[in-house]
């Protein structure tokens, strides 16, 4: 008998972020400085306080409750009640990362064969989290003319099917950098109570809104009590990425129900990481404003840089630390890779992520690529320098009848 | 318009462990010690050259790779490697526990509405695991007078159907104790080989084997490259439970990659974990045996304690820390409610688990109970000791005609 892998394991999407990094690793081994604009991983420390709860680790690693431990949930429930959103005890779930949330999340609220709606360009992740989960992704498109906010509400009944279960919105937006307005939220709201469909709010960027905007929460949103999820992580507030602690609040009894079962089938969330985020609550609202601070400056350096650049479009990001910018190229992965393999600007190039990859509607984004600020502002300054060489120098490059202008191998 | 959750979400099994858990707290407030014998949570330091990993941690807790970080992956190789078992970089992938790496291996064997093949009782999680990924457990009965040894061929060709795509082995076995012979793994290897399946083996307590044993693992047998699928966790052998760090081993080239793209999905296993799990690297072949040795003295304490009860029956336990024993008693779940509201001795009692939980059909298993022995043999005699005086009176409170003899509350 042949032996073959399932459907959906041959259908599990690559990561488009991560396979240009063999490219980038050759580049370092060449003795090449690589500034990331990859990925959101970002460089500032992981506070103190938190850090410092590993030295109270138990000498026995044990198994935590599957919700979380109590103090970690009541940190994280001390964090929501200072955003003026109170939690019962059972409506918010310790979870590993925001990813375990969001597949948590979809599998409640759907089943194989059901649809989401979202806007796109969107988190590319969620690709594969649907796919585990056999959900079929409806994008709707958005636009950077329109700062990639959402469709009218016109589109979305028109996306609507039977099979449709829930919309996925991340906000603020991972790619796009978008902060939903109120009257947006509140009409896809509506639009989802009107079909009962559940709204699913990955809101781990809360905090990262520039210009004085705020940041709604679904869960803040008035007669939304049965339809909103929240998918939330200490990642990037915290630059806490790698223990993986996230969260799913909601006030919808039998999504918790569900989600604190499927918890419990995997026992417990990483217990180093729960220590590590009960530190979080030694933390003042300073901290949140000097990091917010300090990401509009890099924003800043960057919107600017990059707007200067002849044939480069962006609208000012509004928040996360991403923003999705069309370029004068024609293929973003083929320029992506193109930096990592041929252009040097004094020793260094720039890794970008191509926009196709945050795309499902295939053919969109090819002359876009994401751009995440989470360096130091020099280290962007030097990517902007490097970024308006490059363009130019790429577009000479694939220019018909260059010497060389085949596209770069992928 | 009403809003339902997922079928899936309202099929996902509360924890039949956790769900007696309200009555064990209640008894504790009352001052009642409670001696579990109902969880797998051992009370072994977890070794201090792992926790002193610790020390080590970064001031920026980032995102590893999705396979885990290149030191992490080289313990567990070199770990594979003390077996005798050689891995390559991308044959192994370091998961947040088995649990993970159980949900991968089911997702990219097989999918929706596809059949998996266990013997029961079974790990009970698994049924969330199966739930989750959309497959459906077919059960083959195993008997406490076989010592709970695979069912022979004949039954495992009589299960087999059109949809079936996998078989789920955990050796040693949780929650029965059995150490699968080389005779019986090779007979249902070669049962998977000739009619396609793959064989996902959940090798977690390969170390707790006793008497002489050895646990074969299915990485070892010849001819198994494409078939085999290792689920392991470091939770119990190193008593790092609460770390959450396991892996996902296999040769097969398109499981293995599936699986790759569905940690890239969720980012990175625990960061914290795997850096505790480098000092496993230190530990020599003297701490495996002390720990060996120290649950082979815990089994030998419950199993002659419990064995001279009358009416209980059951086999030495030839691994792992459990086994699954008959009571005489017509309602395990009864029974073990009943001594957490209404048994005490000496101001103590015992938490043990209905092994209704770990059967797939109805009926099986109502007289029997699974116990764990990770506590100090002090504690596993004072167990003994109350059992040894609950079951009968017990018995008699159920007696027909005996004063209150209606069945507690569950």
């Amino acid at each position: 008998m042949t032996l073959r892998i399932s459907e959906r394991g041959r259908r599990m999407p690559a990561s488009p972020i991560r396979k240009l990094m063999p490219l980038a690793e050759e580049a370092k081994r060449q003795g090449v400085r690589v500034y990331h604009l990859n990925i959101g991983q970002p460089d500032l420390e992981t506070p103190a306080s938190m850090r410092a709860k590993l030295a109270s680790a138990p000498s026995i690693y044990a198994y935590s409750p599957s919700a979380g431990t109590a103090d970690c949930l009541a940190t994280l429930r001390g964090y929501y009640r200072r955003l003026g959103l109170e939690l019962a005890e059972d409506e918010i779930i310790a979870t590993t990362g925001g990813s375990e949330a969001i597949l948590f999340a979809m599998m409640a609220c759907a089943n194989e064969g059901d649809e989401v709606l979202l806007p796109e360009p969107f988190y590319t992740n969620y690709v594969a989290f649907a796919t585990m989960a056999g959900l079929r992704l409806v994008a709707l498109r958005t636009r950077g003319e329109d700062g990639f906010h959402l469709p009218p509400l016109a589109e979305w009944e028109a996306a609507l099917g039977p099979r449709t279960r829930l919309v996925v919105l991340c906000n603020p937006n991972n790619p796009t950098g978008t902060v939903y307005r109120r009257d947006e939220l509140d009409a896809l709201a509506e639009f989802c109570r009107r079909h009962g469909l559940f709204l699913v709010a990955d809101e781990v960027y809360r905090e990262f809104v520039y210009d004085g905007r705020e940041a709604t929460s679904v869960l803040g949103l008035p007669g939304c009590e049965e339809i909103a999820v929240v998918v939330d992580s200490l990642s990037k507030r915290y630059s806490a990425c790698g223990i993986r602690l996230g969260c799913l609040a909601t006030r919808n009894r039998e999504v918790y129900g569900a989600c604190l079962r499927m918890a419990q089938g995997r026992l417990s969330p990483p217990g180093l990481a729960q220590l590590v985020a009960t530190g979080a609550a030694e933390l003042g609202p300073e901290y949140t404003a000097g990091v917010v601070a300090e990401y509009e400056a890099r924003r800043d350096v960057l919107f600017r840089g990059l707007g200067e650049i002849p044939g480069v479009f962006l609208r000012k990001p509004e928040g996360a630390f991403y923003f999705v910018a069309r370029l004068p190229v024609e293929d973003g992965e083929d320029f992506a890779a193109w930096l990592l393999k041929e252009f040097r600007h004094e020793g260094a190039t720039v890794m970008v992520a191509p926009a196709q990859g945050f795309y499902a509607t295939p053919g969109l984004g090819h002359d876009e690529v994401r751009i995440a600020y989470v360096l130091k502002k020099d280290d962007l300054q030097a990517a902007v320098r490097i970024l308006a060489r490059a363009i130019p120098a790429y577009r000479e490059a694939r220019a018909p009848g260059a010497v060389g202008a085949t596209r770069a191998d992928r």
